[in-house]
């Protein structure tokens, strides 16, 4: 997505090959809006390159951060030698993260142009799947020795800060440890301290004595989901992560939560509309994948909603009985107010389905309070149906069709009135509670309560809501 | 939401009336753990002031500031002398929020327990409507001259800190001006400088000669939308917000952006659903408000699917003819296949709006690339029509109910294989693109694209669907 103002300024400077104009534009813009700017389908990524190299290689570094992931791809593959010189520089998660989407011959290729350490970082980092808390850490954590003073500490960072993701939060590490084998272990972490309680404390206190011990810290192997809930519960700037014995491997900062957020609202979003997720954007993604995470649901879906031919067609014959019956006494007019009552179970079951499923994703509610959701549906569903049931009795009295009354013999028209006005209360009842006990019971199996998608939900109430049609119907007409 | 471990023991300690314990409990862990353990329904408002009244009045402030915000209004109601205590030293945005969702008498009590120019404070931050920026902002920022020295500046914030909100972000502002009628106005934000900054530079830079002057702020009356936007693009730890003159009004800070990207989400699944967005947590929200988000999109999408009676009796009377047609000239068994049919428009429909309406949400997307996603869904749904249409084929070949064969006439079995295949096929790629266009064509007239939700687009393409299954049915078999 180009920018409205900067990128025909951007492609003005480019044509003029003004190297001090690009340089300045890179450098007075914060290099999210520098990277929106260069985000145009017009522009090669030679001519991106053209346009940040003139900029200090610090700036590159930001600016390419912020394009998105398809396009660092791109010009990964089409220019490896400023790439391989960037990569220093970049913050260690981001790297980590390109080099994830990029083809192993194009990562081999790469590593040949980076130095000993920044190597050794990128396999550390490298071996977490996508996914997973280690996927989003970065290894450029600030960190003392707890022996030091407040004062010792801030010049400390000083020397470090340059360099660091943060120095908001300042890790205090033990010695390093040898493992059996003889490598370095991991430093344990021993706590934590802001930079904002380093200014304030007296300048001889030990940093050991103004730590916070209890420490939150994450997993490296657990799901990114684990991000969200910690930092929204405990309002942080960033999150170590450590191994089994307390060893502090990296840390997860407060700029990836909001994209993992995101990510995972999106993620639900797609699940509730019977899409398996979709990574990345839109108009970008793959046919393919889109096709297949598609063609998955709506092909599930279809074949389960097979049923309603058969229910359907056990119900109909019923009805209509042997096919020698006499035109008067055939029920035909009863079809045509199926779609609309189908269509009530499958938006009171959506409604519900969405409103537990986002309630357990969010923790408000846990699947022992199934009681409790229960209750409250049945009401909720019951007082819904009641509402429907007025307006249905409304519209079968005063606007049913004349081809549906002339089928009708004397006497028989508050029949019908209460025959769909009954279903479309039963339907409402139905597809409201099945539509909020699935989801409690998917997550109780230990699956993912959003499998439960609202098309999903539609598709069981439809073959419910025909089989309670029908047999309120009979009830009535036979 | 209580917690499994520490709420149990926080019974025990209230029971023994045990003070040092609970002063321990309250101040060892982080406060959202003490407010997650006092959050249970067990738990009366007088216990948990029992609970945490040992501790510090700080420390009360934060634990109180994480409980759920019910909670906090019945707390405010049953014990007032405390709350007035607690609201001095509650953050600012918290406890506008708090003071927001009482009722106007109970304000009008609290303001008299509370000093003047909290009062000023809480006043000036009511203004703002829930759901813009201003709801979210907070005045404790920290801020400084443009003429200190980055040493100076350090000294100056030791004094500040303790009451801030962030010291990470100082905001440099110019000279107080007067308005018009001799009151201040807002002091003009000329640009903000980071602690990180400020420790890095040597010790007599000028804070002007430090500090960013682009600065990017927000307006107080903006949809809070543009907050989660904003440091989604900028990875910012807070945020400023001026009036028309660039005086600074507040800050955002990035621990209220987690909740408001989350609250997004919510209210985009939940519209998505049909649902009328919720406030809050699902089992706490008020039976009546919930009713009615729902009665109204349910009695909304049931008033438009009426109109598929009367498509439904128009084609029904078209296959039929007159009533005293022969028996082995009716058509009835066609209608056993509507569910199945409708169904696939309803699916995919929900499948690309909700891809679109997400990827409009993320600005993955804009209005002017409709184009492009016509393109796109138009070639996407043909190729899903292509699947379903092969499960339609096996399936209607297969798998066709006796009483449905016994309808047809000799030679016609294709035919009904055709006319379903087709129909299914046609809805698929109706409903796929009424369902990506829509959204974009709410969001052209400026309208939220999430009020085409996936029921909405179901009822839609639920008509359609209809005139196009009749439609080549009359085809095949009149």
């Amino acid at each position: 997505m180009s920018h409205p103002l900067f990128t025909p300024e951007l492609k003005i400077m480019l044509g003029e090959g003004n190297a001090a104009g690009l340089r300045e534009f890179c450098e007075s813009l914060h290099p999210a809006t520098v990277a929106e700017a260069l985000d145009d389908p017009d522009l090669s990524p030679e001519q991106v390159w053209e346009a940040i190299s003139p900029a200090p290689i610090r700036t590159q570094a930001s600016v390419f951060e912020y394009l998105p992931p398809a396009r660092q791809v791109e010009m990964a593959e089409k220019a490896r030698p400023q790439v391989g010189q960037l990569i220093g520089k970049m913050s260690h998660d981001d790297r980590a993260d390109l080099l994830r989407r990029l083809p192993g011959r194009a990562v081999e290729a790469l590593m040949r142009l980076v130095d000993e350490a920044d190597r050794k970082d990128i396999a550390a980092l490298g071996q977490y799947g996508e996914g997973t808390v280690g996927a989003l850490m970065t290894t450029d954590y600030a960190w003392l020795p707890g022996t030091l003073t407040a004062a010792e500490a801030v010049d400390q960072l000083r020397q470090q800060a340059p360099d660091k993701e943060t120095i908001y939060y300042i890790y205090v590490l033990d010695e390093a440890a040898r493992r059996p084998d003889g490598s370095l272990a991991p430093r344990r972490l021993l706590g934590v301290v802001s930079l904002r309680d380093l200014i304030l404390a007296p300048r001889h206190t030990l940093i050991r004595d103004l730590m916070e011990g209890e420490v939150i810290a994450l997993r490296a192997d657990e799901d990114r989901e684990a991000v969200a809930r910690v930092f929204s519960r405990y309002d942080l700037l960033a999150v170590p992560v450590v191994d089994d014995r307390g060893g502090l491997l990296g840390i997860v900062t407060h700029d990836d939560v909001l994209d993992v957020v995101q990510a995972e609202a999106t993620e639900d979003l797609q699940r509730q509309a019977g899409v398996g997720p979709i990574e990345g954007n839109y108009l970008d993604a793959g046919f393919g994948t889109v096709w297949k995470s598609r063609a998955k649901w709506l092909g599930v879906l279809f074949v389960l909603q097979m049923v309603t031919i058969n229910v359907m067609a056990y119900y109909e014959r019923k009805l209509e009985g042997d096919p020698g019956k006499a035109a008067e006494d055939r029920l035909a007019f009863l079809i045509v107010f199926i779609p609309l009552c189908l269509s009530v179970g499958g938006n009171a079951g959506s409604q519900a389905s969405t409103l537990v499923t986002r309630a357990l994703a969010l923790e408000q509610i846990r699947v022992s309070d199934w009681v409790r959701v229960f209750r409250r549906e049945l009401l909720m569903a019951a007082s819904l149906a009641a509402t429907l049931g007025v307006l249905s009795v409304g519209r079968t009295y005063f606007l049913t069709p004349n081809s549906v009354l002339a089928d009708l013999r004397p006497g028989q028209f508050w029949h019908l009135i209460w025959a769909v006005t009954l279903a479309v209360m039963g339907i409402c009842v139905t597809g409201a509670t099945v539509g909020a006990m699935l989801p409690l019971g998917v997550r109780a199996i230990g699956r993912d309560p959003a499998l439960m998608s609202a098309p999903l939900i539609a598709t069981l109430s439809d073959v419910l809501g025909i089989a309670i049609y029908f047999n309120i119907a009979a009830f009535f007409f036979l």
